[in-house]
């Protein structure tokens, strides 16, 4: 995509061997992965806002939407709906958002592009803050949505 | 896309005839308009969380995005990217969020898929809730909108 001239302000900005997206990406850091496929990693966000928050992430580092070709960004919102079909379920949630930040201004916390898939429910509904999980309770959030990952082909 | 059997629960639903995107799309209701494509039409959302704030609608009804097949998930997001491009120079912005809210529970208000892209400025981070301007505010949002849009070719 043809990119404005200003581009996004974003202090988080790192070298691309510096970020610990491509880190995880690489499996050099660890994470609670949930999918992979040839171009993307998807795993639980560490601060999230429901059980089952989870990150879809392009391999390929770019920091904001407008580092993206078209087919990069098609496939990235294409990978998240595709994960939520799957996130739902595992969570008995009854629905879902889709979030992607932009830059330093959007409260952007890591420069590598990434869609989050929030799980919603119903009696959950207008909380919309961080939680804490312990490590068992992501390590089961993950099995969960995994098993449901593998039911769709 | 397959959509999983339990269906998302969404107390706006409304039969298609009845939806209010579906009158604003059709010109039938007023809105400010900043975006039109073959398949999609884009308008300020009237209860802003920023000025610029706008909706990206497909004209064609779904309620969420389990409604919508592999090509219309792509291009409704692909044109949320375009017109991002044109919104951040047009509000002197320094980043933007893309928002995608499915059923009642992630508080989709209006049940016609849409995309919300919000402008965010890095005076305002942190701040995040409804705005109000007036209807002046919003011609003169708009008009500048359609300015940015209209070199986007």
């Amino acid at each position: 995509m043809k990119r404005p001239s200003k581009p996004l302000y974003n202090s988080a900005s790192v070298p691309e061997k510096d970020c610990i997206f491509c880190k995880i990406v690489a499996g050099k850091l660890p994470s609670y992965r949930v999918y992979e496929d040839a171009n993307h990693v998807a795993f639980l966000d560490i601060n999230p806002f429901s059980k089952g928050h989870t990150l879809v992430c392009p391999k390929r580092h770019g920091e904001t939407l407008w580092d993206m070709d078209e087919k990069e960004i098609a496939d990235v919102f294409m990978v998240a709906s595709k994960v939520s079909t799957a996130i739902v379920p595992a969570m008995n949630a009854d629905g879902f958002r889709l979030m992607q930040n932009n830059g330093e201004a959007a409260n952007q916390a890591v420069a590598h592009i990434h869609v989050h898939v929030i799980p919603s429910k119903l009696e959950e509904k207008g909380k919309f803050g961080r939680i804490k999980l312990t490590e068992d309770e992501m390590a089961g959030v993950a099995e969960a949505i995994r098993k449901e990952v593998a039911k769709l082909g």
